[in-house]
């Protein structure tokens, strides 16, 4: 099996770093025969320990027939410092799939490993799309009403407005090729909504993107009981407040289901309720299953690079893998190329920094 | 009725802007018959429209006997501006409350009016504590096992490190001295836990939080997750980073509540499940409940102010009196005074400053 680049859209070639997470290729093959599954147009390429890969591979013939294995013995802990994994990383099997995609025998990567590692290197890599300065890691997550997309998680502790404004693009496009939201509403997190409210870089980023053309519509500063609510499909913030925010909204969830099984366990007759009810609380379940919302997406990176997270079980990691190729399929980062031109070619824009978390 | 400012921890006179809020009168009154019937040290002047207040004090007849009201007629609407509010306050609801306690004749003033103009004027007519160089505004939240106190939430978009220390003791002095937490755990918030994690203000905090002495006891680093998990009993961060977490929290579980209440009626068995779980689902609600855990503490003055929700019902305001009470009764800047003078003669502490949030 070969990659065609002229078919990118028709069929989604993923390298799967098959050794990264907490379980290794028990849970990356099976991932990947799940979204096969779910998707006739994707192809496999398992980049990792061969031995380790063929026995769960054995177990679903019909993924054999839509991957390959690309051996090596060696991976990159989740211990490795970033800048080390750049340095002594070559080889593995984190490297290797990214390698293959700026090679062009594959057209997205995805890996469960070392954050850091995947982050420095598929900068290095890929580097950054034309007109992108940073990278971001964008997620989807439920609101009251839909979804919406947030980004930065994590990648960039500060940014400037100039970085935020390009963040607003590559969510926007998002929404538009990915979600099919022709004109997405783009809001930028803050603690109040009034003009005068906020930092300064968050200032001027509203003030550029109320100027400005760009592929989504500027609603204005959203705070943070937006992002559930909805009440924007792209949310634009720094990484610093982007993972305390997705990491606040776990907690919520998880102390939440926590007091619901506490109460349910209180008496008999709740316990019997529960059962009744057990249909719904399924759903409710399924609604705010986190496992459906894994995959972080590096954007702005001229390749595709998606993050699963480490523990997650094969339906969630297969989740990951969808994201990626939803990414392809939809041809995202070309649209990032042709919109970014655009908005940087207006008056008003110029370029900024931000500052790395490493 | 006079306070007495010799005893001022048996019995806690205070100050209400019985204006303020959505609801006024209505609302701040049946709040204090609430909180003076759980409490029988409290007692409440009532500053305000004596003809819209009359009425309603009229209908608590116990609550009568351990208040009184001051006449006025001004009122700063939520619309002021926390400038124009401190020049052309003077004489209004709030603005009286406040003096009242900066004059000795109550010990704390709860107000669920504009909170800029109510931080800015306690500010002014308060000053900061010695050794303290920027109030925090700090709450109460439900975690996993207990209870969190989180600061600042909103006072200062960003902090110096050594303003970020001056929180750390602002809250472990709350939590010891208000909470009986005899060795309070104090963490703050970052996007990971190694120490070379995050934005360089923290870092540096940290750093200094691990050699000095302080009344509570460094954690370390903590992430979004472990607010709720109740990971540490004093959550330190900036005030744009605790409002932001705030707000994303109220939204998740605002989110929860309205999948659970869909999924409840989603079928007619769900339907019967959830009247049979009943008691448990409401004890749950109880758990939740944003009004118990309404009124935030503005830490740090030399004056107690507790601002409560403009939104809130009588329930959730009495919570914000009862916060107060706490304050006056465990003696909490007293608390303060002495613990800060210790931590700055200490070396290696020198003072900061914060963007100011208006």
């Amino acid at each position: 099996m070969t990659a065609d680049q002229t078919s990118a859209h028709q069929v989604q070639v993923i390298a799967i770093d098959a050794m990264g997470g907490d379980f290794g290729p028990e849970v990356t093959v099976e991932a990947a025969s799940i979204a096969c599954a779910s998707s006739s147009s994707i192809r496999i390429v398992f980049f990792g320990d061969e031995v380790k890969i063929t026995p769960f591979l054995d177990l679903y013939p019909s993924l054999k027939t839509v991957s390959s294995i690309v051996h090596t013995d060696k991976v990159i802990s989740n211990e490795e410092k970033p800048s080390v994994a750049l340095r002594s990383g070559k080889g593995s099997s984190m490297r290797l799939a990214i390698d293959a995609v700026k090679e062009g025998s594959a057209q997205g990567i995805v890996s469960a490993g070392n954050t850091g590692a995947l982050m420095a290197t598929s900068k290095m890599v890929f580097k950054c799309l034309p007109g992108i300065q940073r990278p971001a890691i964008a997620s989807v997550f439920p609101t009251k009403h839909g979804e919406t997309i947030m980004l930065d998680l994590g990648a960039n502790l500060s940014c400037d407005p100039e970085v935020l404004v390009q963040f607003a693009v590559l969510g926007s496009v998002y929404a538009r090729a990915v979600k099919n939201i022709s004109k997405p509403s783009v809001g930028l997190l803050n603690v109040g909504s009034e003009a005068m409210k906020g930092p300064e870089e968050v200032r001027k980023a509203a003030d550029i993107l109320s100027h400005i053309k760009f592929p989504g519509e500027f609603y204005g500063f959203i705070e943070g009981n937006d992002i559930t609510a909805g009440t924007v499909d792209v949310v634009v913030t720094d990484g610093f407040t982007g993972n305390v925010a997705l990491k606040v909204a776990e907690g919520v969830g998880s102390m939440i289901r926590h007091f619901l099984k506490e109460a349910f366990k209180s008496s008999f007759l709740s316990m019997i309720g529960a059962i009744l009810a057990r249909g719904a609380l399924n759903r409710l379940k399924g609604r705010l299953d986190h496992r459906f919302y894994n995959g972080g997406m590096f954007l702005g990176l001229n390749g595709i690079c998606v993050k699963s997270h480490g523990g997650m079980d094969a339906y969630g990691f297969s989740q990951a893998i969808l994201v990626a190729a939803d990414l392809i399929q939809n041809g995202y980062n070309d649209n990032v190329a042709t919109e970014i031109e655009q908005v940087m070619s207006q008056e008003g824009f110029v370029t900024g920094s931000a500052v790395i978390n490493e």
